[in-house]
């Protein structure tokens, strides 16, 4: 089975154009058939500032009504995905900017208005997913970078989650390759003690996980990205890595397996 | 030697959204390997005067510097052409949005800063376009949907003439496609009198255009036009046609040939 990398970066990363170069010229050299998703960044809330667009939030989390829909669509489908793309391009990486509405390739559900109508925000099916099309570019030598911009297939582009769109390609891909998922953010891994950076965890396997959560060990965020992980775990993905972007082609990270 | 059809549509289209809907639907009909072009439209210099981003012009003709060169990828790679890749895919279109830097596939030189620095625009080189790119896309069914950003191969994004970019492609297209390029508009095709919308001239040669520029009835905008179209029949195109965007499955049009 031929293998397949599914990377993810984070706003934090895109924010910071130097972090971002040094990032994009690592994902260049990583060998073999790969794909990216890139997370929105502080250029969206900026934007919105800008134009007087009300931010609108429950519970700290962003509804996107239809204002909100066009800012990011333009935001993460058009400034960053483009620029990224331009910059892998000039590294000689042969990478093809999409959308979840491109080539169909990750069709979502517009989240329930009940209890909470959080506007345009798009839930992916990973069974639906267009692996016909991703496996065309992929055998083309393309890189596929994705922007986490779904749609709904009745005309409505939708808000979607990075990590979970990252998660459910590699779920979706696992089916034709053996995948590997990769999350990059600005910690070596996950840490047993948030506040040392050097007690990063080198393996957690599904056991494991579950002594951490039950020791309140594994807290806020990193709860959500790996259970996510595991989720990927579960239906297929072989493996789950946790590290800094700055250390994608070194192995100091966390490694997750079942 | 297998047909694909080029047809591009301006701004004025963009901007209407039931004239958009209804050439989508039109577009989707139209039978065979198929590439839609799409102009910019007035949101660009709506969003443009909302963030109090000063427009630039000489002559008459806007100069893109790097404010509106991010202001415009959000807008024709972002908004614009993920909603056009949405309602395509919803008529059952399987759309791939791009621009010029994804698959490399519309490489372009930005022009000289002298005498006059008109930003970051691009010209297209018609024989580095990315062919095999395009075919890979085609002979997957798709049908690619290009906005007039490209890159400079050396990490920058550039504005490009959507009309330049769609005759560039169709040259390009003409070494393994019988190609025909279809420019759509809001007229009926060339006007013999510009005050008559009935007087559209039915077919043009490359002689009949020397006397009709010589009588001085082909004016304005209309002049770069089929200077482009006649460019690219020049280098292959089979056939270029010029038509109001509502007609563009019926025989009703100006055709040129050379």
């Amino acid at each position: 089975m031929k293998k397949v990398k599914i990377v993810k970066i984070g706003g934090n990363i895109v924010d910071k154009p130097e972090a971002l170069e040094r990032f994009l010229k690592n994902f260049h050299k990583m060998e073999g058939p790969k794909i990216l998703i890139h997370g929105g960044g502080a250029i969206a809330s900026k934007l919105s500032k800008d134009l007087g667009i009300e931010v609108k939030m429950h519970n700290g989390r962003r509804i996107t009504d239809f204002e909100t829909l066009k800012l990011v669509t333009m935001v993460y489908a058009g400034l960053i995905n483009k620029q990224i793309v331009a910059a892998l391009q000039q590294n000689g990486c042969m990478a093809v900017g999409l959308s979840g509405a491109d080539g169909n390739s990750v069709p979502a559900t517009r989240r329930a208005a009940n209890p909470i109508d959080w506007g345009f925000v798009g839930d992916v099916e990973p069974e639906k997913i267009n692996v016909g099309f991703l496996k065309t570019l992929l055998e083309a030598g393309c890189t596929p970078v994705f922007c986490a911009i779904t749609h709904d297939s009745n005309g409505s582009l939708l808000n979607t989650n990075a990590d979970t769109m990252a998660s459910s390609l590699a779920r979706a891909l696992s089916a034709k390759y053996s995948t590997s998922l990769v999350y990059c953010f600005e910690k070596d891994g996950v840490l047993a003690d948030p506040d040392d950076d050097s007690s990063v965890i080198p393996y957690i396997d599904r056991e494991s996980y579950k002594s951490l959560l039950a020791d309140g060990r594994i807290v806020g965020g990193m709860i959500p990205k790996l259970d996510n992980a595991f989720a990927a775990l579960e239906y297929g993905v072989e493996e789950v890595f946790i590290k800094h972007a700055d250390n994608l082609l070194v192995q100091k990270e966390t490694l997750l397996k079942l």
